[in-house]
């Protein structure tokens, strides 16, 4: 099953979030089994494009008779890792940071603020959602007595890359990049790029394609 | 060019913002020309890739003597539609909304917003970035006396279906949304989705293959 999960493409591992979501939703409005045809068109995919994922993992019981919803999405809950609590530290706390501390969504997908972090006079020792807003010298003596699996970079690109390799060098497995340039990260740590802008510029080169087809 | 455009695939087309970000920063460090094999270096990507992408547009310059960086930046810029100025909107004016509202760089690439919208009677008459936040019942009026080209949606995934309906009724051909759903739209609208949840498990899923792995 490992080796088969390294051929996973990028874009079925973009999928598998929107399983789960598309399965929350599923189970909120009460149903309890689907097909992969059905799931396949609410989410604008192909049946086969979904048996093809999920067989990655074992197909995940009798596709002839639809998937179980609850056990298909705590199947994959499982794989994407979110059955297990995560250690969350947020790096610079400006708006966007403040944005992201503020949304109780995360805690239901096991996340657990742990830590926050900036350089502004202005912040350090604020609270926000319980916790004392620690001063960046703070964060080595931190990562050394705290287990952190994730630590959000909400930070200017000019920083991003000294902050990163202190975080990769003190153990930290897992960043969700926010800062407008991409990280270099040694093997065994993760990176996933949220660059809004780039984000932005996709929806306007879609619209500029769009005009001109 | 049309009809090659159209083949062009996910995978290119999130590579373009990217192509766009690093050229600006080697313009910035004073760098003027790269070569499609240097380029594919620094983005670990490979030079064949980028020339295929860069092929979908006729190739901008001849390769063997690397191009002209300030040339391809600004054919890229208008490849993207950001050398236009684009009139935005932002729909939910919450912690997230107003982080990207507070966001400055998005002026950079020719966004100018020229409206807030939101329900909560706290925020309704703010003023942010020159703005006063407007209610909700004043966003037809908006629409239809008002050229918007994008509405960024940071509102509940319960509110987003609704808002998307009018805002395509009423003329309005780009939305980002962030609403934590998928939006159905009709056809000439372009939405490009910054889930943020669906990205944190996406970290999440990658830093859980590698421990399998």
């Amino acid at each position: 099953m490992s080796n088969e999960k390294k051929s996973i493409s990028d874009a079925a591992i973009r999928r598998f979030p929107r399983y789960y979501r598309y399965l929350g939703e599923l189970e909120a409005s009460g149903i309890t089994r689907i097909s992969s045809q059905e799931l396949a068109e609410k989410m604008g995919l192909t049946g086969s494009q979904i048996r093809q994922d999920f067989n990655h993992f074992g197909g995940f019981g009798q596709q002839g008779y639809g998937y179980k919803i609850e056990v298909l999405r705590e199947e994959i809950g499982k794989i994407l890792g979110i059955d297990k609590s995560k250690n969350v530290i947020v790096i610079g706390a400006g708006n966007l940071g403040q944005a992201l501390i503020g949304y109780a969504g995360f805690s239901h997908y096991g996340f657990k603020l742990t830590g926050i972090f900036d350089i502004s006079e202005k912040v350090i020792g604020t609270q926000m959602r319980d916790l004392t807003v620690l001063p960046m010298e703070d964060l080595e003596d931190f990562l050394k007595t705290n287990i952190v699996d994730i630590a959000v970079l909400t930070v200017p690109a000019s920083a991003a890359a000294e902050i990163c390799e202190k975080l990769c060098s003190l153990g930290v497995k897992g960043i969700w990049n926010f800062a407008h340039t991409d990280l270099t990260v040694p093997s065994g740590v993760t990176v996933v790029n949220a660059h809004l802008t780039d984000s932005l510029m996709q929806l306007c080169f879609r619209m500029n394609c769009d005009q001109i087809n």
